[in-house]
């Protein structure tokens, strides 16, 4: 028996034994290491997902792990592989898969989500989905892999290219991930957030931060760009302020890349779209070499995860992890199998 | 003295007697055959752009015409040419012209807007601004060649590809170019169009076309494309309605062209662009390269110009050819040099 904690709805979450499964003939085993709370599993927590999770499932799925058995279809991974998981599964039917966006498949299958995730110490999964880690990257930096995948994808998408004036609204995790990718990418980055802890820690990293709610914002950013304007925008945010910022402050032929999850249909200036041709692009989770990327990243140390992770929690206490934190948090991790805890 | 049409303010143009002035160094005279009605010059009709164009200005860009005098510095053009305008200037100063994106200068001069055009016998232009014309292409079909060039930049943008859906919302004189043009590519066209008699020109030039007042009009639109989307979407009508059809009918990773001028900001389903991978591009005016095509398209026959010009007035009568019809009008010539009227 080995242990899980199933989300039960209604911001409550149980720790149980369950039983230790093989893995069928096309998936691994994974011992987690450590498993990242997303704003996705913090939606599952708050209760706004109980039609697509239920109330009684295994969430978590920016994990790293390493591999204790290998189904007997399984080629290319090993018992003792150090591993995280892109957690995705296609159809390979549809019209997207058939035009190889298998990421954004019409029958997508989330990991974590729609099937148990990684907030157990064994963790069953195709063997497709599995990315190897290299040795000498530490599994707790790993865990953050799935997120800078995202934050990958973002840039790749956005068509970021050295010296060119970026923007980041909204700087939580992923803007903050986004931010740093772009930097590496060669961008002079720049973000604007409403919290103030975060803004801080944004200057802090070393990025042009900008109050949100500072008057006279717009002149301000596009000072910051000599007047020319962004390049390339992430909206991160989802509040329609964003909408209006980032058509303003967008240079001739900026692409906007949209990253946040909007929930109403926000008023969006189209006349701005004609006018500078500007480009919107929408940005969904991540495609293999977004996950390769990012373990290229954090194995050369040019993100700095450590900067990231804010806080670290044992799987016993998961509810207090996701409880609110009162400091500023940015990545918290939950520690799941103790024997894989690092010093 | 040669003759020219000033609009002179609320709905009227007024013939003058004008002195033919030599051209100056880098600019070279062109005697104007035929001049298109561009849906702008309807706006300065009507009075909505006096602040720009002010009230004693000759409007006209979408020209054909034949070169009768050269100035010193000018060297690849000679007398006798026919030839288009490319209505455009720009300063070479600021950053969109320094990336090469001359065509979106943001001190752009349009040529029949800012600078007087050509509703007149004889027009000056700064030489930059010409395209030579094959002399087997008639020059009333020529005047064409600068709404087609729109259509050209936009399915440019759009980057349609052969085998693909193509959805162009809106049946006008510019929707319907870029259906032709797209057709041309290898897409597969349909329209949606508000008008009865624009509905069945569109069907009788080939194209799939609906009642965009259709109940189950996305359920039809979407069984059009076997159930996946438009790969390509052209907005051309300005309405909340066409922004709130074309997120509903798009493929995955669907490009979804800006060509109308919204004067709203409209709500926009920013969600359909994360979960599907959307892009929205903005496509204003032209840059040299799809003059060239459009000239190809018409040379080669491969765009059916007679089937657009749906009307030719003389000079004398541009208030009529600007009074709005009552049977179907999709592009309104004007003959403004009355030897250079074709058959």
């Amino acid at each position: 028996m080995t242990k899980a904690a199933f989300y039960c709805g209604d911001k409550t979450f149980r720790l149980e034994s369950v039983s230790l499964n093989q893995p069928k003939d096309e998936e691994v085993q994974i011992q987690v290491a450590y498993c990242g709370i997303c704003g996705t599993d913090v939606h599952v927590y708050s209760g706004h997902m109980d039609q697509r999770v239920g109330t009684h499932r295994i969430i978590g799925h920016e994990m790293s792990g390493v591999i204790r058995a290998v189904g007997k279809d399984v080629n290319d991974l090993n018992i003792g592989d150090h591993v995280v998981v892109r957690p995705l599964s296609h159809c390979g039917q549809c019209s997207s898969c058939q035009r190889g966006l298998t990421h954004i498949c019409e029958n997508l299958v989330f990991h974590g989500l729609d099937t148990d995730g990684a907030f157990q110490e064994y963790w069953n999964v195709p063997a497709h989905t599995v990315h190897s880690l290299p040795k000498d990257l530490s599994l707790s930096y790993s865990a953050l892999v799935e997120p800078l995948a995202v934050a990958c994808h973002d840039v790749s998408r956005a068509r970021v290219v050295s010296g060119e004036e970026v923007l980041v609204i909204g700087g939580g995790p992923i803007g903050m991930l986004i931010a740093m990718v772009a930097k590496e990418a060669g961008a002079s980055v720049s973000i604007v957030e409403v919290d103030q802890e975060r803004i801080a820690f944004a200057a802090e990293l070393g990025f042009s931060s900008f109050d949100a709610r500072a008057p006279e914002l717009k002149e301000t950013l596009l000072n910051q760009t000599k007047g020319q304007g962004f390049h390339a925008i992430f909206d991160t945010s989802g509040v329609q302020a964003g909408v209006d910022l980032f058509t303003e402050v967008a240079a001739t032929r900026a692409r906007i890349c949209m990253v946040a999850i909007h929930t109403n249909k926000p008023n969006i200036d189209l006349f701005a779209f004609f006018w500078k041709e500007l480009e919107l692009v929408g940005a969904r989770v991540y495609e293999p070499e977004d996950f390769e990327q990012a373990i290229k990243l954090l194995k050369s140390k040019k993100i700095d995860a450590s900067s990231m992770i804010t806080g670290i929690y044992p799987l016993e206490e998961i509810q207090e992890a996701f409880t609110p934190a009162k400091k500023l948090s940015m990545k918290t991790l939950v520690s799941v199998s103790p024997d894989l805890m690092e010093g």
